[in-house]
């Protein structure tokens, strides 16, 4: 197990720099040059897996020729290497597979994405396909690391899950850990951590939700009555057969830790997206509005809206206001081909005057009828008023001829 | 106004990489390599004044001599030249004062510490003194462009504003833009972004915060009543000495934006720092206990407790756990010596059985009385059970000899 060895080691940190020499107790990590990720290969693969808790694997395609991918690639390696010094006292290593040279070890592993990071856990593997940032891979190897079930153990507890709408949740009732229980959790890992398990072993906790013994109850994001799972005698695979049926959300939030997988997962090529800053009032006045919508719509195979906070991707909101012709200060609500990024917006430039449940409705309905989609006027972009559709609903189009190199 | 030649100038991302290649609409931006900040001296300050919505200025040592230091420099050049690539197109210019070399030109804007930035936006000057990594600081812009008194127009409105606990907040209700809410407006602009301002104009709406025509009010963060500030025609300078005397609040939450400011605002060298994760309900629950003690002692001007979440600072929580021998997966509440990072902790370890807030409020009566403090077993680190204080309160200490290279 031969560490990668960095081409360009630097003894200084990434992107944090701490500049506050007065006190201590805030000291962002610098990397340490100290070679961390493992080159991942026939013969040191099984010894990479006994030898950690967490194994987490970047799949990668052969070192590129060209100078500027060569540096990309250099500073992937160098987030990797960060990480896997911050994490070093919590029993996670770090490694690297190429996906030409090493291609019979990426089959025995499973890795399927080049370009995905994979984290393998006991048995288990977890796709990471979110922001490839130090920060955003931590905290999210942290969170694997945790126990996959979470017990509740009184009223104040279930209303920190009462408050965890933007999560897909399960929670169950059970006499303790027996064979139920261990069903459950193992569904738990699963998902982890993209989809949250709880458990209560408390009668009067249980009573709040109206849980029976040995049931489980499922939590859309944004939903306020759970589905209950059929059955009570569940089996780990009852359980993880539900859950992948009820994975896309009428209403998700886009992450940072999954966010490349979600916009992967289209309707037919288009996202309906929402852009909403919770933190403002307007923001937060449509948010409530789209979780109406949601919650009127939850039995709808056909819709999912994706909702994007534009505070939590700071450096993305000038990219789409840019891309989609947007003020990204205020609330926007849009119809997105992933294929060109060509979009349609509705017209909310009324500042005292949001939609209502009911218009945002119609507009959802013309969209999935494909009465309002982002082909239809792209010959003739000045001409929206000809548009029967367009008249009803103030459209605003972005140009197709944004060919900004950005 | 030559800008700052960058030695380094690498055509690649600084921490995102994408490789979504198929989608479309996610791709963060990679820094081009076109250099955007500006050199700011003697001839070149006003100009760079007038020319930007808002001016943000970087003041630093000269560049150090020694490679390490010079590479951190880099770096940081690097940050603000992404941010400028970003912002390029929101009217916001970058710029780097030398301390030395530019004295004359720091002095006549007025920049006082050395490693801060400074944005200038018309007359005044803000300061940022928050974690310098390109997401922080172009969200913390976007903050800076964005009205610095926010209307609530309706119930709804009104409880996203009833939702920012965690942020000082006033709110005033006016008959319309009127001398006296113009006083409030001048006065928020000298706090924005850091304290929330927002404005009332329809009756209905003031009424539901009983609210009187020119009245204001104050909130201290996670506090459920308003302090009311004296008087009804306020100038801006009432509101200014108001929010400067309150401004240190009971409990603070620690935000990237400020937390180097925050930090530096000890009480006498000692900070009492709380951690919990406000998504667990451990933490949900330890936290709703703390904000139970700030409500009953928001009058106490010796108290300030720091609440960590350490979700916002994935990066930090190992080091914090080093530093200070703790289990983050856990909340924790302690005492830090921020000339050393000397610390006590409180002995929460029994899972189920969090203290009441009677006994941490008692804890903290100790440490403010200084019976609780982080100096007193320094030479006998083995014995604890000799101190009268730690009998009571299961104190836990970390070890002295922590010289751990981090």
């Amino acid at each position: 197990m031969r560490p990668v060895s960095l081409s360009l080691v630097w003894t200084f940190c990434l992107h944090l720099l701490c500049f506050c020499a007065a006190e201590e107790g805030l000291e962002f990590p610098n990397f340490d040059g100290k070679d961390r990720v493992l080159d991942i290969n026939e013969h040191s693969y099984k010894k990479a897996l006994r030898s950690f808790e967490l194994l987490c694997v970047f799949y990668h395609q052969p070192l590129p020729t060209s100078k500027g991918l060569q540096k990309r690639f250099q500073m992937t390696e160098l987030v990797l290497e960060l990480s896997a010094q911050v994490l070093e006292d919590k029993d996670i290593g770090f490694g690297m597979v190429d996906s030409e040279k090493d291609a019979k070890v990426a089959k025995k592993l499973g890795l399927e994405e080049v370009g995905s990071l994979y984290v393998f856990k006991d048995q288990r593997i977890i796709e990471f396909d979110g922001q490839l940032s130090a920060d955003t891979l931590v905290e999210f190897l942290l969170d694997v690391l945790e126990e996959p079930v979470e017990v509740i153990n009184n009223a104040m507890e279930l209303r920190a899950f009462e408050r965890m709408e933007e999560d897909i949740r399960l929670i169950g009732y059970f006499k303790g850990e027996d064979l139920y229980y261990k069903a459950f959790q193992e569904a738990s890992e699963r998902f982890q951590p993209y989809i949250k398990f709880f458990a209560i072993f408390d009668k009067s906790v249980a009573k709040h939700l109206s849980l029976k013994m040995n049931q489980v109850h499922f939590f859309e994001p944004f939903m306020e009555e759970a589905a209950v799972l059929p059955g009570r005698a569940l089996s780990e695979m009852d359980i993880v057969d539900f859950v992948k049926q009820h994975r896309r959300a009428t209403l998700r939030k886009l992450r940072a830790e999954n966010m490349f997988e979600t916009w992967e997962d289209h309707m037919d090529g288009i996202h309906i997206v929402a852009f909403a800053e919770e933190e403002d009032p307007d923001g937060y006045e449509f948010l409530e509005i789209l979780k109406d919508v949601a919650r009127d719509n939850t039995n709808n195979p056909d819709l999912s809206i994706i909702w994007i906070d534009p505070d939590d991707f700071p450096l993305l909101t000038t990219y789409w206001e840019k891309t989609f012709k947007l003020d990204l200060f205020r609330p926007q609500i849009g119809v997105v081909n992933v294929t060109d990024a060509d979009s349609v917006w509705l017209d909310m430039s009324d500042d005292e005057d949001l939609p209502t449940a009911e218009e945002l409705e119609d507009w959802i309905e013309d969209v999935l009828s494909g009465r309002v989609n982002t082909e239809d006027d792209d010959d003739d972009d000045d001409d929206d008023d000809d548009d029967a559709a367009l008249d009803d609903h103030h459209l605003t189009h972005d140009d197709d001829d944004d060919d900004d190199d950005y």
